[in-house]
């Protein structure tokens, strides 16, 4: 693929991920993407032959941005409780989005679930990523559960997510934000 | 409305929040209702115009099954911590449905912020009943915070359901079961 079809590729995988949380994937058509990037649904099939593809490129393109995430928690700090409030900061920087649609890894994986076996799956490996990279930090403070405690941490940011959007509260989200990091303090502080 | 008129419209909002809970809001058609129950669609227009009225009526509906379960924790104790033990015990009595399809509050409530602020808000009317009724029983402790306590539980409750949903991972969501109750004792228990 020349630069040019890269380009167009990348345009398409952008304005999916886009819609897909904005409106979710089932309410998003080929229709939608070609609206939104210019480019015309016959020539989608160039790139992505099914809607199913475009959803896999975008969980891939998610993946490689929570990667990128995940590694400027890394640089900027060697500890790793500091590590796990960095992550946590994820609620603050997205608390707008996250008032207006939710988690785009928990609503995703939520709505595939009723439909979906296959794309459900692929979704989850965005939670995989996370509850890894979790359990590293959490290893560090030789604690047996360090599996459990990643998923304690995305679980609370989960519900956070579910209920701030439901009631559509900021102040929600403050203070539930400062709850996690007094508990990510307690399980790493001795 | 006649008895069989009641029992046509009780049929029609049975099926939908079957479907609605099991495939989504958006992913249900008209179609799909009629095709579970037996009604012809051209009859549906008697007794729900759109299907904005049948989500309306389905989120009655399941308000009206939460009110029965709450009654059923107060009838099983006088004692507020039981109550709110009780309450969490719909995560087990519901685990294998959660792991298929999630919470049918928080799940509805998602997709619905994502493309329809009316109902959206309607569908929050579920999650305000739940609130309230918690946060009577956590205010015989006289607790300054019974309401942020209520909050607190349910975010609890919606992120075990989204992660217990996402890993299919019923070990998960009894150890998280666990973890409520004993949450529930340290905040009632002096």
């Amino acid at each position: 693929m020349g630069t040019k079809g890269e380009g167009n590729r990348q345009r398409i995988v952008n304005a999916a991920d886009n819609l897909f949380y904005r409106r979710g994937y089932n309410q998003t058509s080929f229709q939608d993407i070609s609206d939104a990037t210019g480019i015309p649904r016959g020539n989608f099939y160039y790139y992505f032959k099914t809607k199913d593809e475009i959803l896999a490129a975008v969980v891939d393109s998610r993946i490689a941005e929570l990667k990128v995430m995940l590694s400027q928690c890394e640089a900027e700090s060697d500890d790793a409780r500091e590590r796990l409030l960095l992550f946590s900061n994820m609620l603050d920087v997205n608390r707008d989005d996250v008032i207006k649609s939710g988690c785009p890894i928990g609503t995703l994986s939520s709505e595939l679930a009723k439909n979906d076996p296959v794309l459900h799956e692929k979704s989850r490996s965005a939670f995989i990523l996370l509850r890894d990279w979790l359990k590293q930090q959490f290893d560090v403070f030789h604690v047996a559960s360090s599996e459990d405690l990643a998923m304690d941490l995305l679980a609370k940011l989960q519900g956070v997510t579910v209920m701030g959007c439901a009631f559509k509260d900021e102040d929600y989200i403050k203070r539930s934000h400062q709850q996690i990091k007094d508990w990510i303090n307690s399980k790493t502080l001795n």
